[in-house]
């Protein structure tokens, strides 16, 4: 089976030259095939701004109208997806630039409005696997912006976290899988206010405890449901740490 | 010989939710393989107004300093490429949305300051020939925003009518390669004043007297050396003709 990493990367690693640079070299390294999924919402927050359209999130997502569908799709899909392959290329690393529209990667559909009406955002129904297997045995290495479709012309606004743990799963039939969610600390902790306090290994039993205990809750939650639904879809491992570290082998080992 | 028809269409026609939905129409029935190449400088500039930065054009070239590549990019590469993209999917089209730095497509290097500094404007140096026929020979439909890169992670706003017609002359090797510019006239016309009056057919002799005469003259001279430098590295045919005639066989044939 072929060996590939996903690596999820967040604003604001790749919406800083010089945090972005590093991040590459280190990514570069990772042996296998490799796709980047990556985030942009600083980015989008202050071209909002400066354009005068207000950013309203609820429960750490952006509610998207379609101006602000218009703002992310400018800057996901070409300031910070481009910049991106630009950099990749440079160090010798054939990246393709792709939101879920491309190829018809991620087909999505607009989330029905319930008590939040969200506006043009996606939730995933599928990821293409055979086109990005077809790119990846080409040698190309891609990297998707957090923008679907919905197969009727319209563009959507999507959890990059998401679109990552879905490719993850797709991508599981043919191969074995690693999903990599790269933030700001150095894993999932034992006590958020000690950095050092990374918990080294987690399955779903110990997963179900600390939550009970109160020792994981907040915005983990959801990320580390993404990360036992993946695993038990059949993704080898999923690994919660610093972009520094992404080629390191430390961080929080989901399996 | 594979049949290759490569599209280069203005921001007027694409910018507008009508009128794009009418060219793909049309364009979606042209047979064999197919490229579109694309502009945006309306929104562009649209966009840049809306942020305080001011367009500067020198001979209908855009002065692009890093805050106007950064719109460019946006605006070409984004959003006006992923909603071609997001259209033509609706349509049942393989579409695959691309610079220049995806795939290390097209590459070009910064044009030298000289009376004019152009800033980060690109002159094509090489198209990835290779890339793009590997992409139609698996039904992908490449759709090409107008920035390129130059290899030392560099994007680079490019004109369209080169890109265009430089991707022609690469992939003239391999395929009988027609490239179409569609414009607003009905094709390039005897008097300007007369809407009717297109030139069916022009060879190099036609074109140097017509030049000479003073029937062509402006900003179709440019267009027409392009045309002409294509012929002259082996493609087949080009068409000059207005975005509704794409696919009706009409307009000024240069052969």
């Amino acid at each position: 089976m072929l060996q590939l990493t996903i690596v999820k990367v967040g604003g604001k690693i790749v919406e800083d030259p010089d945090s972005l640079e590093a991040f590459l070299k280190d990514f570069s390294l990772i042996a296998g095939y490799k796709i980047l999924v990556h985030g942009g919402g600083r980015s989008a927050t202050a071209l909002a701004e400066k354009l005068g359209i207000k950013t309203k999130m609820t429960e750490g997502r952006r509610i998207t109208d379609a101006e602000m569908l218009k703002v992310v799709t400018m800057v996901y899909a070409g300031l910070v997806n481009k910049n991106i392959v630009a950099q990749l290329q440079r160090i010798g690393i054939d990246a393709i630039g792709l939101t879920g529209a491309d190829m018809n990667l991620v087909i999505s559909q607009k989330r029905p409005a319930k008590e939040i009406d969200y506006g043009f955002v996606g939730d995933v129904q599928g990821v293409n696997a055979p086109a990005l297997l077809e790119l990846l045995s080409q040698n190309y290495f891609p990297v998707i912006a957090p923008i679907t479709h919905d197969g009727n012309g319209n563009l959507l606004n999507t959890n990059a976290d998401t679109i990552a743990a879905e490719t993850a799963k797709a991508m599981a039939f043919d191969c074995n899988v690693r999903l990599i969610y790269c933030f700001e600390k150095k894993g999932v902790l034992m006590n958020e206010a000690n950095e050092e306090s990374v918990i080294p290994n987690l399955d779903f039993e110990l997963y179900q405890q600390y939550k009970s205990d109160g020792i994981i809750q907040g915005g983990m939650i959801p990320k580390l449901d993404n990360a036992f639904q993946a695993i038990a879809a059949g993704v080898k491992e999923v690994i919660i740490t610093r972009a520094s570290d992404v080629n390191m082998g430390k961080g929080t080992f989901i399996r």
